[in-house]
């Protein structure tokens, strides 16, 4: 070879670049996420947004460095079978600067039969090491909060960030209304996606799911018969709830803990939140003032999601029992938070 | 609604067969996938599988009837995130029926420090009770092992299940080979996609790199400097052979197990297999013959897979060193193997 | 090398088999699809096929063998950036067997304000050529009729086909029910996805919007206001009607055709069939019996589709209005399907 | 409804800003591409990219407004079938502010048996009222020039621009070295991505194969026999760069022009830009200085593609008479060149 470029005696460089070439020190990444705790949870989170191809650079921090580095490792070298990503760990959170979005998957893992509401001793304290750090290296991110008790942690998350509350938000009942979207479509045999209907309020016991809107190919579940020739009554529909909600407890006696079903669900935000997309998603959120709700407190509402956050709180059709449980929940959740000391 | 067809009285089914339709009581499942072992490594192998809509009917089995509902449970529930998708489990083969291809993953964890021949005694009776099953179910499926020491036990998951040898695969050193692939890539600021070489032989610690036809963008790795201005010499690859073989150990002792990147390897060996795709892997087959050895022996070597499974192994070039390398390997291996009873 | 397998003297194959391996001579192709017409229609719908990587096969079939040829070379040309697929053409029907979908596109193009019904005289003798040419060497495919005057069109494949009717299905108004989802997005600045509601009836002028069940975010468009304050009226609902009708006279004025959105809807449906998704859209169906519709006729009702064609006809909730238009279209195509001579 | 925020009085909106809210009044779009030229080459570049996921927003330039608004709307009436994309179109260019990348397909076709320097008179003029303007309003983006004769049209981009290289980048040989691919893939029945090699040099009939680096599974094809047992010598491989140089007007004669490769072929690059996947490409860069080329001219050679544009060319191996051949290429164009007036 005999370009003046390419050689520089001996062994050659692989890449010359062109004379008069502008090339930026540091390339500016277009889409960073930072996932907070490598559990099963985080883990399912990020991997998933890595095998969906969501993201530029991923960033994971968490306080057990051995498990980090061996989480990021295990990412890493799978490198031959994905898109090109940059993916980077540390216990300093200086790696998270300039995120998009923070995922906050860190806290105590809900116990067997412990309710969402009993973890919240155990994660205030941690929720004040993280979200300040957050805070200072991505003033511009969003925080998407998954760690439980979901709507008080994400309450949590937007008083201690300072952050206009479209830029703080909890993946609150998207997953209930994924399992409860789930079971619809195992009785009707028809695919989830053609199952439309929001489960809102707390994530978990308390949630609500929204029956009259709840439809099948635009027909309200309310007016057919399924595979096995069974109508709904407000009663079976009540047990197919309490179903929902259990769901959540079983997986977690069976397998120790919930994983992927969120992992999907906190991509599917994700994807809405980076790409603009402006779907509609029941999302925890700032919720007083919507529906009668009159107290400080995040709650999900069917929210729509785009690049700025949550662009707005859809007006669905609520009936007067719904809106109460709404409320109920909003006191219950109000009292708990008023016991916290920021 | 006044249709004759539509009206039953009462609450209508949501769906009407049109008159004269033929629908087949059983809709044969095009693409089914079988894994077998709901652990770390089992579940980022399906749930890879899922993400990347390569299955339409995913089969789990285990042993532990709890972890494997908990399991299949966490994947339904994501139904809204993902296309539409058969997911279930049980402890009975019997649900396995029919699958195209069967992916092994059971077994006993490799330990810390522990050496992938050592965990052969406890895995050998396992495949004594999971292959028969598995061939009785799906005798026209590929079997892909996974399982350590993923050589030995691929070989003996052929003798077991009779199958022709096309039929029976180790994922072998694909994965050693994206380590490498990754690190080269890392150190020269490159895609790992465009850096193409194999890591061949036994997965692990005698795993033989083919330096002399590594090459970037084409161009043979020993001509060039990285990023760093760094030229590699025989020594300094050798180097980096070491860093892939002890990058799983480093895994394992940093998380405890391996697991994503296995996932995707698989994952990445399933799309060619069920696709057709007729792509070259370094994985393990029936290596008597190739490359001068003797022994009957499973070890891995590139090989193109296709819908038929192992199509052919690909003449590649290899210096007398490497040749001796796997010769040696072979013997080893095949001592091992012959104090095993089947 | 000195392996006995894969020395042959002088050069050596690329590939070699593994003794022992049973390799079919022809290995099954999974999902095969057949287009017939590659004008613009055809190889849009062709090409987002392929580009969304639903079929193993693809074969295209045309009159013209120049530009048939022509159009299968530059899809092969594309080697590099897609998954494997074999990509065939011939004049010869021969090269469509076995197809699990062929794909009609064929017939005379509408002309600037040309309507759809008049279209028909010109494509009946050509279907005569198609449909019993298909059936002779895809015994067993679905066939998804394209073409314009598409409803009478998917008919006459009906009757020539000799196949139950949940194996011949129309595109109908699929892309009439998108381009109003469009449009109502637009003026609420939300995702289409997020746009719930189906056009009925016949593809084109006398469509069948049913407003009474559209909603965005389970909301129903006639309670809301729009990004810009608007809210909706009967009326005003019926000008955005007239413009999802006109847009396609549109599009045919401005360009001379419409390609690209036919070919996406028609890749959706090929998924859904394809991979047994089970959605449901609204497509051309053997109609009598629904709605009160009593002639023998093909209209777009909202349809489940699966592995084996039109699973069932959704119940949707339909005013009389809506109904009696049904029912006129019902009468108007049957008029015109009594003068065709078969 | 009775929540404060909700209530509007009579008709509500559909969404309501959470209070305390800090929505950005434009928000910032992630990936914007321009398109130039509605052709057939432009929309497929257009729609690939659309298909694939690539952009947030998409923009369409032509200086036909009837054609340019019909393609527009075909692509949005899609909406139901695509992620959420802002699709726009003017023949103002105007609605390009702020590309990342602008694609010019903008020119005379090539007619059948013309060579592609002689477009060159028709399409000077064209970029004298084209590249100014998207410099303008775009004076970050990369310009990325499909046109043809395409290296002396992306040198015209370079030089009317006022861009470093790095910046200015021509789709080249990219589509070439995917015929071959495609052609030595098909011979030995092998996956394309297992075939790497590069075509270099001027697009067209003096481009350069670099057959010494031609490796299908990492070994040389001159080593190996085809699946009929054909193997290569200097001589077939020429016959096979021949096929390859035809091909090209092959397409053209057979259906009037080329444009699904040469999509596809776009795409490819506009991901590799986009999300900085720092990939190696055969594309048409600023020459000067590399492989002893002494004159100032873009032709094709092996470069890397990142967020930055070209960071840099690849020091492949090459012959002397590979060289020879592009230092001829780069004097003809030089002189082509030459007589162009700026």
């Amino acid at each position: 070879m005999s370009g003046d470029n390419m050689e520089r005696g001996g062994v050659k460089p692989l890449f010359v670049k062109i004379p008069g070439s502008d090339l930026p020190t540091q390339i500016e990444t277009r889409f960073k996420v930072t996932v907070v705790g490598v559990g099963n949870v985080g883990m399912a989170c990020a991997q998933t947004c890595l095998t969906e191809d969501l993201v530029d650079e991923l960033a994971l921090v968490d306080i057990q460095a051995d498990k980090l580095r061996g989480e990021m490792l295990d990412l890493q070298h799978a490198a031959a079978f994905l898109p090109r990503v940059k993916i980077v760990a540390d216990t300093d959170y200086a790696i998270s600067a300039g995120s998009d979005i923070c995922i906050v998957t860190a806290g105590a893992r809900q116990r067997e039969g412990e309710s969402r509401p009993s973890l919240l001793g155990r994660n205030l304290t941690l929720f004040k090491s993280i979200i300040p750090q957050l805070v200072h290296y991505s003033p511009n991110a969003i925080l998407l909060i998954v760690s439980n008790p979901v709507d008080i942690l994400t309450y949590v998350s937007w008083k201690l960030s300072g952050f206009p509350p479209n830029r703080v938000i909890g993946t609150g009942t998207n997953l209930d209304s994924s399992r409860l979207r789930f079971l619809i479509a195992d009785k009707f045999d028809v695919n989830a996606h053609n199952v439309h209907g929001y489960m809102v309020g707390e994530h978990g016991d308390s949630s609500v799911p929204l029956w009259s809107t709840l439809t099948l190919a635009n027909v309200p579940v309310l007016n057919v018969r399924d595979k096995n020739g069974v109508s709904y009554s407000k009663e079976s529909l009540q047990e197919l709830h309490r179903t929902v909600v259990e769901s959540a407890y079983e997986v977690i006696k069976l397998k120790g803990y919930t994983s992927w079903a969120i992992g999907y669900s906190t991509a599917s935000l994700v994807k809405s939140l980076l790409r603009d997309q402006r779907r509609i998603y029941p999302v925890s959120v700032r919720a007083k003032g919507f529906y009668g709700i009159e107290n400080e407190v995040y709650l999900s509402l069917p929210s729509q999601l785009g690049r700025a956050g949550v662009l707005g709180v859809a007006n669905v059709k609520m009936g007067e029992e719904e809106m109460q449980k709404l409320q109920q929940s909003a006191k219950t959740i109000w009292k708990l938070q008023s016991e916290l000391e920021f």
